[in-house]
């Protein structure tokens, strides 16, 4: 059996985490697993080096950033394969280069575009334990390259596809996916498995766990991909293709998104593609439009709906004024939020949706937008009510039997 | 003019002095000049990588110790790039693979075998400064290998080398080669010029300076070698072929080497092959002889004196003990120190060493053993004598002139 398993700055935050982490690679190797474990940066060591490069400058050239950045996951992967060494397992680190990954040229956040794993395979063959520095490799020149935030879970991900490893597991400090924050609702309970679907519905949920990027790369690859702690023995969950068991569960899990503010056009006029000018103008300011919803409204005119983060609402403001002679008014607000209830049972089941209503409405919370997907509910509340209103969502579809 | 600077971990030591770095890289730039810049990692920085390792075993795997330290330099390259786009030059950071630097598979002492230049050359026909990782390049499978201590002079002077560069600058805290130590004799003075010889047979002078290795290379590959220091724009010292100027000057420097311990064997048998004999074995034991002496004794048996490392004297002895039929007598002193008079002018002209005998013994300065080469005079002395003798001769040289 040839797992992946790829394991988180916190994880390898220091001497003694990774001497734990080598612990639970020889436990894997004891139970007769061939090995391949990809290592991010020692925690805060790509911030310090960031840091670094911005006393220079704030804006260091990419090609340079990738070169520096790169040297924490070398440190790490070293470090491990010193540390297996030292307990009498025959480890190799590889670099992003020697494990065979060649990425475009887009420096700090270059795209994984093919992987040689013979290198990888042939360690293996002789026994070996093969540990790789995340987050890393060449583009066809031969300069270094980063893959970006995160980055470790896609190198993870994306040597599991290309050595047909029979799982692949993200190791971090949170030893699964909830199905909601457990700061808001403490019953939220771990998930054993979910769709890479409602993995990526609910990415704010695992943000701390997986990135979406490597998500999306499991699923195109049929990566059967596991979030688990290294501080626990934990089962983590198994995020994987729908099966029919999974059918069964409604709803996965509900999750709040805070950072959201709303703005509404009424009487937008009817001409052909305005919705189009607007958001391209949008796009090109680099405003990150959310949720868009439009109605029909009451004399012909159309009503426009949509959501950008907080932080932009100013710039979309801007935006919209050029717009003045085709919109009769506009309402913003800042003070919303939106809740979203997750799952691959509603694509079969009717009534999903109507339940978040009822649930919310028994509770005097005004719904303000509405937006649904196959497998998703989107609503935009009073940002006030949101806590509350995931409680309530929780209890709703039993998400703590 | 292409020049190949390098740039030691105290001058890269921390972001302020990288800065101190990208500046005086600029004004050479804004003279005119071509660059390729060496550097090595941060001070300390290898160090702490060196004890990370040592957390986990005394004896680390030497392959993953080249991919954990080759990470400091990688790191400075990339600062020292940044800091020069940051003031508006064109500069490229590589690492030791980047720059064409292929090794022999030493890992952790490697030999380079060869460097491809043209990356290099490419960037520079392009106007760019080219910032190279020293201290590391990639043997014929692809891993990373480092050059050992001190390397960065080494990948400065072969870069050097490969490029035809018109002079190499080695840049540290030190603003060149000294007469002798300063902290022995005060009226110590700069070398304007020394020869590579010369600078070998005086390299505890230079150890901070410049690495034997590095020095060796220069010669043989005739690389104009400056010592600077980072620090001051002083001139600092050419290390150079020997030219007829040269050879007026007698003697360059004065050394001592308080880390000696003596052995002189009495009577010992006339048998063929003994000394051969008793080296073989001290160099099976790894015992690292320094000086050799061998008289012709009284009464036809030999007289044999060497000096060892003091920490190394116990096993020397212990070595001697099996020659006991061998030898007649045995004396050891451990309380002595080898005081050392080097330059090039001592070929061509005698009285050089008697200077130095009644130098000393107008100071009542026994010396107990005597060895000379064709550039150097070597003498044993009681320790207690060492710091007097160094000044004794430094003034009779008139060094301080």
């Amino acid at each position: 059996m040839l797992v992946v398993q790829k394991y988180g700055g916190t994880s390898v935050g220091d001497l003694e985490r990774i001497e734990n982490v080598a612990n639970r690679v020889a436990k894997a190797r004891e139970e007769g697993k061939d090995l391949v474990v990809v290592v991010s940066a020692m925690s805060g060591e790509t911030n310090k080096l960031i840091g670094y490069a911005e006393h220079f400058t704030k804006n260091p050239a990419k090609k340079e950033m990738d070169m520096l950045l790169s040297s924490g996951e070398r440190v790490t992967a070293a470090l491990l394969s010193i540390a297996l060494q030292a307990k009498g397992y025959d480890a190799v680190a590889m670099t992003g280069r020697q494990a065979g990954i060649v990425t475009d040229d887009l420096h700090t956040y270059a795209r994984i575009e093919k992987i040689d794993p013979t290198a990888m395979q042939n360690a293996i063959k002789e026994g070996k334990i093969v540990i790789v520095a995340g987050f890393q490799g060449i583009n066809k020149d031969g300069s270094v390259t980063t893959l970006g935030r995160g980055g470790s879970d896609l190198s993870a991900v994306a040597l599991a596809g290309a050595l047909n490893a029979d799982q692949c597991e993200i190791y971090s400090d949170v030893d699964g996916i909830y199905t909601t924050d457990p700061r808001i609702e403490p019953k939220a309970k771990k998930l054993d498995v979910i769709s890479y679907d409602e993995m990526l519905e609910l990415s704010s949920l695992g943000a701390k766990v997986l990135q979406n990027r490597s998500v999306e790369l499991a699923k195109k690859l049929k990566v059967k991909l596991y979030a688990k702690s290294s501080f626990s023995d934990n089962e983590g969950t198994l995020i994987t293709e729908e099966s029919e068991n999974m059918e069964e569960v409604l709803v996965s899990g509900v999750v709040l998104d805070k950072n959201q503010a709303r703005v509404t056009l009424r009487g937008v006029s009817d001409r052909p593609g305005i919705a189009a000018e607007i958001f391209s103008k949008l796009a090109d300011e680099n405003i990150n439009v959310d949720m868009i919803i439009q109605n029909v409204g009451t004399d012909g005119a159309t009503n426009l709906g949509f959501t950008v983060p907080q932080s932009e609402i100013d710039n979309a403001k801007k935006v919209m004024e050029e717009f003045d002679h085709d919109i009769e008014g506009m309402d913003y607000d800042e003070n919303v939020c939106k809740v979203s209830v997750v799952g691959v049972g509603m694509k079969s089941h009717s009534g999903v949706a109507a339940k978040a209503f009822s649930a919310l409405a028994a509770n005097n919370i005004n719904i303000q937008m509405i937006s649904t997907s196959e497998i998703k509910v989107s609503m935009i509340i009073d940002e006030k009510y949101g806590e509350l209103a995931i409680r309530t969502l929780h209890e709703a579809y039993e998400l703590d039997k």
